[in-house]
């Protein structure tokens, strides 16, 4: 088991922000993809879309403005079972994010590239919670076109 | 033992360009940090420092167009005895790199940094190779004020 590892500070004065971002259909769809629907809340399954294709999340676990826990129960074969947490705290003027995508199988290329395009995405999180304004596709950093 | 993995696909026609920019001082100056010294040659020892510190990579590999490796003799204890490679291969239009830095003892806050930050040098790698102009330091992406 493999897993991809990220860490930004955001520049904020509390967690909330960060949180709300990462707990509401409009929070997520600002820094991750425009195409996000379902159901936020524990035990909900939200649907991230994107031109090539998708990942359907559960919600597993809502701490405010500490962690969040997703399960993948939809999308590539690669990413079906894994699980995305995030930790947040407040360090000074920064909300610093632990970014985990946890139990990748093997270490393929795919897993490469999605290690990168998460990197891209904690970018736009960042910036969406600093200046209002994110990076989330099809508005987002292509690494490799056209992806 | 945990490992950091990137992949970035570069515009171009061949891998020529990027190899260039991973192994002589110009080229690495144009993406990572513009304090880049050293010695690039087999066994030679490259010193890449940036306002908090820097790393000391001694070449282990030089496939041209196709591999690269460091090993990482001077930086931060968490970093000294982890190797970096480099792969290189050519699809259509696109070079594709895979990047590992290898070797981790544990999978601490600053090695969730350090993917982070990697990644954003893979886009100025990336950039770099495209446009001629990448973001190494002083003028790299911030991630978490003022690293």
């Amino acid at each position: 088991m493999v897993d991809i590892l990220h860490r930004v500070g955001v520049k904020t004065s509390s967690p909330e922000k960060v949180y709300e971002a990462l707990t509401t259909l409009e929070g997520l769809a600002g820094w991750w993809t425009d195409d996000t629907t379902g159901n936020p809340e524990v035990g909900g399954v939200i649907e991230f879309r994107f031109p090539p294709g998708g990942f359907d999340m559960k919600v597993l676990e809502l701490k405010p403005s500490e962690r969040v826990v997703w399960e993948v129960v939809g999308g590539p074969d690669e990413w079906v079972g894994t699980t995305v947490e995030w930790d947040l705290r407040q360090d000074d003027d920064l909300t610093i994010v632990l970014f985990k995508h946890k139990g990748w199988k093997e270490p393929v290329e795919f897993m490469h590239h999605c290690s990168t395009k998460w990197g891209t995405y904690m970018v736009s999180l960042k910036s969406l919670v600093e200046t209002g304004e994110g990076a989330p596709s099809p508005r987002d950093v292509r690494i490799a076109f056209p992806d």
